[in-house]
């Protein structure tokens, strides 16, 4: 219980500015971007440094009090909403870039630096961060890690987890441990920065973080191909890949979501056709500029009805906006957005995109898709509205009948969004029975106590979401 | 205890040819690829399949007895010796290709099968498998999966850990788990994956793998630069990597390894120089032929003596034939050769070079050092004999003040061998005892009896190395 004596303790710690209970603070903090979801967080503190996270730590798991680290709250799982109160700890302040290192391509970073700053920065000093989450120009790199955030770069870059190589992080009982470093390779016992990349905050609270960088590619080209029917869009992506060609960005849009997003965009795009793939390539211009012709080969020979390739950066950067836009495009078509994250081996992105398309049918809501086709990461998102009881709860049975065609393709239940709250029901479908119980062995050995950000990633049969009306 | 009734058991589930407790097969599997370490199984045993791996463990489990997997035993840190006794499980029946999926690049494997065999499997159909441990020839892929293998492509393709995307293990208690899959993005829960790869058989057995593959280079050129001094060696791996340019393989060798190399594999090296880079560069045409003029001109600003490009494959395969063989041709100097893994920030080989000479001078031992330079991983050599226990005590010093050196740079104790018993006494240095808190209870959550491998990464005040004679 958070009472009068915890909080003057960690006002102690923390100062009485960085330490807040009024409404407006409370109530900022009760939700994130997922919707649906609100629960009021007791107090929202803001620490300065891993010192006072980790004086914080230890009172906290003195008295079992739930802690949930936060940076822009950009998620898309409920991974930062307080559901069962407690502390919501926002990294904001921790938001400096501690040192980029020239000689060994590593960045040093506090978890409340901006993603997009953190990316220009390196950029302005000739280097490249690949991870490029959609949310990047709100999101935190802190909240990056925390939820594995991958991007449109994922199929040739990888995701987060590829880029973290060492990590201060506060444990529950308050102790700090670094793990890896400036450092290509280390195997010095088990993997535990690459364990906490993606753990939601369940496991310790990253204070400092550790970043390989990489030379950027020195040339890039993008191109649009317009179908008139989803399997030959899903056969140009299996071609690609079959061609031994990694694309930097392989990205898909549906019928439903290429009308909203040409309404929003203005992109002129022909708003009759079933799917466009959004592909771009970059590395040498030699290579960069063979592999373009050969794709729009094999768009043609896949009866793509319209190819064209961007001529100007400009141009390029309109058609990726565009895309990533999709979410706020669509949040713009009814007062509820569920955007979410099925994944399939990329081969089954046709049959996939079939699945829903006929389960969207089926419980009669509307349901569009884009996604990383490359990757095999797919959103399907509900356009829905709240106020509709009766409407949410088939689509709440259309994305679980969704989860199941996902696992049944040999895909998985989230990509690159997280378990959070929301997929927590799943998560066994995915990892068994014996998985969860060692990942439950795996938060125990970390938190004993369950104070980090508890009520996520593993399901309690008696959870119930929260509704809230938004829009 | 193994009595009667376990072997009983376990023959009932192997079948009697697969079950051996003769003097040879015993003697055989008391020691792998490291020096000075021997201790007797109580049986050893083949299993075909998973359900025999599930029921073995079972047995096992249930009367507390160590679990001990093997591929080829080609680990430096006595990964597999049963130091502890109990049932050392050869994985050399389960040595199958079970598939590999053309439409997205993945093959699916058993444990038992050999690197080198799976490498070329995919290279006559047009695809890349990237890590390459110099004990490929030998090696199993369930071995590299255990310790984390790496190689001399580090570098630019990173190691082991970055092509396994899915796994199938048997847990202490038999039951299996199934984590990730053909998928290139999957955050459903905690990265178990991951956490298996490197876990040096002590959290499950691996019975199965799921592998990324990528397309291959279309081009590749390999060159050699010879230094009178260090540092311009160092510098020139600096530069290089300043420059923007991460080589495919990047290796160094001292004055002392050049000499043995070159008596071993006949290359005619000028034997006078005080340290050689052997680079490869691998990609599109173009930009291969652009970095090796660049490394080139890099090599000669920092005063290399002599550059000179390999004129075919034959004579780039040569020269990376002679580094692959440096253990080999080391271990022809003295009846003792212990090969160690020091890691240190890249910008930091100049001073661990120095530092190591440094040592070896203070012991008066012979330590000779070549690596993976662009990694930072640096291989230190003693040349030694185990029946002179005197200089072997200095051997063992020098090293322990090498791994401090280590860490005092910035660097880990291992990048690439593991733990296993070997470098257990100084885990604690890298990870500190928070991080062996940690990572204990990471180990108690897969194997709360502890009998899966015991007696590696974590140090049991208690142990002792046993000596034995060789060569």
């Amino acid at each position: 219980m958070l009472n009068a004596e915890v909080k003057r303790e960690l006002t102690e710690i923390l100062g009485s500015s960085y330490c807040k209970d009024d409404p407006q603070s409370l109530v900022t903090h009760s939700y994130d971007g997922t919707p649906m979801l609100q629960s009021l967080p007791e107090l929202v503190i803001y620490p300065e440094n891993t010192k006072q996270v980790s004086q914080v730590m230890k009172v906290l798991n003195h008295y079992k009090i739930p802690l949930i680290g936060r940076g822009s709250g950009t998620n898309l799982c409920g991974g930062t909403v307080p559901v069962e109160g407690g502390v919501v700890m926002v990294m904001h302040r921790m938001n400096q870039i501690l040192e980029v290192d020239i000689e060994n391509l590593t960045a040093t970073v506090q978890p409340g630096l901006n993603t997009k700053k953190f990316s220009q920065h390196v950029e302005a000093l000739g280097l490249f961060y690949p991870p490029d989450p959609s949310s990047m120009s709100i999101s935190t790199l802190g909240g990056n890690i925390a939820e594995c955030s991958g991007g449109l770069r994922g199929l040739k870059y990888g995701t987060t987890k590829d880029y973290v190589i060492g990590l201060e992080a506060v444990l529950a009982n308050g102790e700090v441990i670094r793990t890896g470093g400036k450092l290509m390779k280390d195997v010095a016992g088990y993997d535990v920065t690459k364990l906490l990349v993606g753990s939601e905050g369940t496991l310790a609270i990253i204070t400092e973080a550790t970043l390989k960088l990489i030379p950027p590619p020195q040339y890039k080209k993008t191109m649009l191909a317009m179908y008139s029917d989803l399997y030959d869009a899903a056969r140009t992506v299996s071609k690609i890949i079959e061609s031994r060609m990694i694309p930097a960005t392989l990205e898909f849009l549906d019928n439903a979501t290429l009308q909203v997003v040409d309404d929003y965009a203005q992109l002129g795009l022909p708003r009759e056709m079933e799917a466009i793939l959004i592909i771009e390539q970059d590395g040498d211009k030699g290579s960069v500029e063979r592999d373009i012709a050969r794709i729009t080969e094999i768009c043609h020979s896949e009866q793509a009805k319209q190819v064209s390739v961007a001529g100007s950066l400009e141009e390029a950067e309109k058609l990726l906006t565009a895309r990533r836009s999709a979410f706020t495009a669509l949040a713009r078509l009814k007062p509820t957005t569920i955007l979410e994250d099925a994944t399939v081996p990329r081969s089954k992105i046709a049959d996939m995109v079939l699945e829903i398309n006929r389960i969207a049918k089926k419980y009669n809501v509307q349901i569009c898709t884009f996604g990383h086709a490359g990757d095999g990461n797919l959103h399907p998102t509900a356009t829905t509205d709240v106020r509709d009881t009766d409407e949410i709860h088939r689509v709440e049975a259309a994305f679980a009948e969704i989860f199941e065609a996902t696992i049944r393709l040999g895909g998985t239940i989230t990509g690159e969004h997280g378990v959070g709250v929301v997929k927590a029901p799943f998560l066994e479908w995915k990892v068994g029975p014996a998985g969860i119980e060692i990942m439950k062995g795996i938060k125990h050995a970390f938190d004993p106590n369950n104070i980090l950000n508890p009520g996520k990633i593993f399901a309690k049969e008696s959870r119930k979401r929260v509704v809230i009306q938004r829009g």
